[in-house]
């Protein structure tokens, strides 16, 4: 600790959560050590083994304890499916609409060339080596909506397509629930296109 | 660790942070495990070391490791003027002025009645004890400018001058570098009413 002092310390370590700053960070601080120190000792026990105990799926990129992940392993899955998506909370938003019963792979990313990040460091080989095992028929792609994801799924969609296998991208369209009047002219575009 | 799951403890100990729900905790925990290992190990020392080391001033109630913080054994400071701020970042504002060389006492709170903060949770009782040290010949009142610490000012304000202190309040007026066009009504009439 190369800190004299254990409050510039903390407030040092609460900074490199994203989007804290030197006044969220003092503000956090104060909190725990006011009003709840048991929280500061139990997030303290939680960082530790969170950061020594999780590493990632060797099948689907995940986070997990465990050698491959829980839904990787369970064999009530359609392994004949396999839906990309950028995180575990997209995951986590794909399991929710309970919809998806084939298998996943997480990028932990996406392509972003102007922030340094190419295929490799969202381990595309990885990705092909786990689409093109002989089980899986049909690749969902299920990136943001973005310019990073769209451009992502881009070049996931083309690299598959050349290896022979099935490639879909959810669709896009008006958002359920919402009013035509509201809905963005290039959303109304693309369910136009898409209709059925 | 009640949880089965170290990624989930994260989360959960991540919420106990003031101002984070569950979408930020999440997407701390998984920049902190994809990203930053490192500074989780660090953060969780960082708490580890804040929650058991620090404590408060004997003297001021301030956070700090010894048993009276480097302020109040400060020499050179005037140990005759002493200036009563809400918090920890009260106090290092007043600091960073450099227009300060008296001593504080850190409420570590403000009387809210409506959230059952009584003047035994603020430490009322060893304030007055330590403004009648008979060092202590002025206390200035330096509580934020909202109706909370603008009530506790005033309780404060009242018992100290009971007790035969000179207690004075920081200035209310037009803010430095600011247009009156913009400054609010409340404000100029304060700055009229305590012209000089």
């Amino acid at each position: 600790m190369a800190h004299d002092n254990a409050l510039e310390a903390l407030v040092e370590g609460l900074r490199r959560l994203p989007g804290v700053g030197v006044k969220s960070a003092s503000r956090m601080a104060y909190h725990l050590l006011q009003h709840d120190r048991p929280g500061a000792q139990l997030l303290a026990q939680a960082l530790e083994q969170a950061a020594t105990r999780i590493r990632h799926c060797a099948r689907c990129h995940t986070f997990t304890e465990g050698e491959v992940c829980a839904t990787c392993l369970d064999p009530r899955r359609d392994a004949t499916r396999l839906c990309v998506v950028e995180t575990p909370a997209d995951q986590a938003a794909v399991e929710r609409t309970g919809a998806y019963k084939g298998l996943y792979f997480v990028l932990m990313g996406k392509l972003s060339p102007l922030d340094g990040i190419g295929p490799r460091d969202i381990g595309l080989a990885t990705l092909f080596e786990r689409a093109t095992d002989g089980q899986v028929q049909e690749v969902i792609l299920a990136t943001n909506f973005t310019a990073e994801g769209e451009a992502t799924a881009h070049v996931i969609g083309e690299a598959l397509r050349a290896r022979g296998l099935k490639v879909t991208r959810l669709a896009r369209g008006v958002p359920a629930g919402s009013e035509l009047e509201y809905v963005d002219l290039g959303t109304i575009a693309h369910a136009l296109v898409d209709r059925r």
